[in-house]
């Protein structure tokens, strides 16, 4: 098999040895003579598999004991959906900061459901900075932003000290680094960057801020339903939730989100320098809010694309064409991508300096 | 590995040729050195994938050349939420069939968005049986029914005629036998019977039909938005796609639907013949009702359960308990389960008979 360094926004690069397992659990799970995809979600070894997973999203973040945590289908933008209708009191209102694409969407849905205030935005240099030092209304109902921007490349540092509940989509950077929970009232993620396969999302919340509304929900809408049902209301996305399982396995084995931040931290310290060191590239986004786990990045001379391309490409580089909307270059650094691809790329970027600089 | 006949309710038995080429994808994706958990979802590989996946879903049931497919995810229950949305107009009403646990939810997400009307029932007899020769009004915006009862174990064997659009919850039987398409506004199913694993949903609908209510949609409810992105509105879930395309290329080459139709016949024919000779069980539903996918059975004194149970157990069948809400026995026969099984679990029967009849 040949070896390709998979630079993909999402869904992106896992570990091969979850690879490895997931495929052994599509022929014969666990020795039953059954595949993981032909077992009832309601058998006993699915449910050890879904509790199992949902004591590792909050073992890996710390997750204070009380916190809940619920995988469903339909992906962080369902998310977007969901929020308004179980934060947002009838006649209420939500604060929203936006660094994005996905941010703009999550805005979208909450004005659906009441007042949206948007109190803080990057949209004015297409989204390549994170907002600082904004004001959070005390009278909404919660804060709703986005950690790291999986398009313009940008993360924040340092999370907003908000006076109202704070939700947070962590789709692009959760278990990158550590996070201190008990500061969310709900942080939810699409699985298919750090986590696992795309399929499942999770959400991982206070049940104490949760049903607090009035509004009348829909079971399929309602998030308190979810965690009371242990996210069996319905047929759960077995698969992508073991595959997440086993992801999650091996970060622990790895040395937990702890050690993921300083391999991240190598990583992206090793692309940015020799991004800031070639003068033929240039960074897209403020220098003190890159994310560590998109890095985004243009030749000067556009016109070199095609023979850049060509070099990275034969290198067996993969992926690090920018969004459509942006242009350029992004190389998603995420958990499971070795530091050796990094510098593959590097080596790229180096050589195409030297004989076009 | 052991060789078990595995009569889960859902999710289900697939091919096993499907299981070999799904865990072979998950280790090296056509060749590409990467997995197919791995590749982004707008990589023209998958795209191939997702145009394959619903150019089958019409091809395999002979739907009209405008219908529309869509994957998403969130399962049948996410249907439920969104059909009363996407085809109720405000202050408008719906009819429904209720034959059980899953057209009752349904039912109940209805009313959230308005006047739902319930034209026919069997909850009187436990839904033991198909209500026939109900009058659907003109004056309601659609009609919605559930061609199989997965937990009950009764079938439609012929659809209501109806003066409105109708909608179709096949979850549990789609693909086992030919329908008429263009007599449905839409069909919708989870995967995780006869097409693939959990985690996605398909829905098959005429566009003619869609987008006609006035309401105001949240671009996530909305089925035309899913149809007019191709399902790339927001990330499918990837590999449960890839699954049901897997499996209905399988259908494919095992002769589509008529064939199908046959196969089921055959086995049904064989357990409920079984159930009928022997005296010592008794079939739980109106005979002219009855399921060729979920049969439902129960021992005449019921006291004999436990030795029953261990003689199957010993025989490597799984998944014949019956649904905690009904009890006794359910054998579901879905298009990937071998006639060798059905007749595994009638030796079984047969020989319970002969020494405990």
């Amino acid at each position: 098999m040949k070896k390709v360094h998979n630079y993909s926004a999402g869904p992106c690069i896992l570990p091969r040895e979850v690879f490895e397992k997931a495929a052994q659990a599509v022929l014969d799970f666990e020795g039953s003579g059954l595949s993981i995809l032909e077992i009832s979600h309601r058998s006993k070894p699915f449910e050890a598999v879904m509790t199992k997973a949902q004591a590792l999203v909050k073992e890996l973040l710390g997750a204070p004991d009380h916190y809940q945590v619920v995988f469903l289908g339909g992906g962080a933008s369902m998310g977007f959906h969901m929020i308004p209708q179980n934060y947002m009191k009838p006649g209420g209102k939500a604060a929203y900061a936006n660094t994005g694409e996905w941010a703009t969407r999550a805005i979208k849905e909450s004005k659906m459901f009441g007042d949206t205030v948007v109190v803080a935005s990057s949209e004015d240099k297409n989204f390549s900075y994170i907002p600082k030092g904004f004001d959070i209304p005390g009278d909404v109902d919660y804060f709703h932003f986005t950690s790291n921007n999986t398009i313009f490349g940008t993360q924040y540092k340092q999370f907003p000290k908000s006076p109202v509940p704070v939700i947070c989509d962590m789709s692009s950077d959760i278990f990158s680094r550590p996070v201190n929970v008990a500061d969310f009232a709900l942080i939810y993620a699409g699985a298919q960057k750090n986590m696992g396969p795309a399929g499942a999302t999770v959400y991982l919340m206070d049940p104490e801020k949760l049903g607090k509304t009035g509004r009348k929900l829909s079971p399929m809408m309602d998030l308190k339903n979810h965690a009371d049902k242990e996210s069996m209301y319905n047929t759960p996305p077995v698969y992508a939730v073991y595959v997440s399982m086993l992801t999650m396995e091996w970060m622990k084995r790895m040395g937990g989100v702890a050690a993921m931040e300083q391999r991240n931290a190598a990583k992206a310290k090793l692309l940015y320098d020799a991004i800031d060191r070639l003068p033929i590239f240039k960074g897209t986004t403020a220098v003190e809010d890159r994310s560590m786990m998109n890095a985004t990045f243009v030749l000067n001379d556009a016109s070199l694309e095609p023979a850049f391309d060509a070099l990275w490409k034969e290198a067996n580089i993969s992926g690090i064409r920018g969004h459509r909307s942006v242009g350029g270059y992004r190389a998603s650094m995420y958990n499971a991508l070795p530091i050796e691809s990094v510098q593959a790329l590097v080596d790229v970027m180096e050589h195409f300096a030297t004989t076009h600089g």
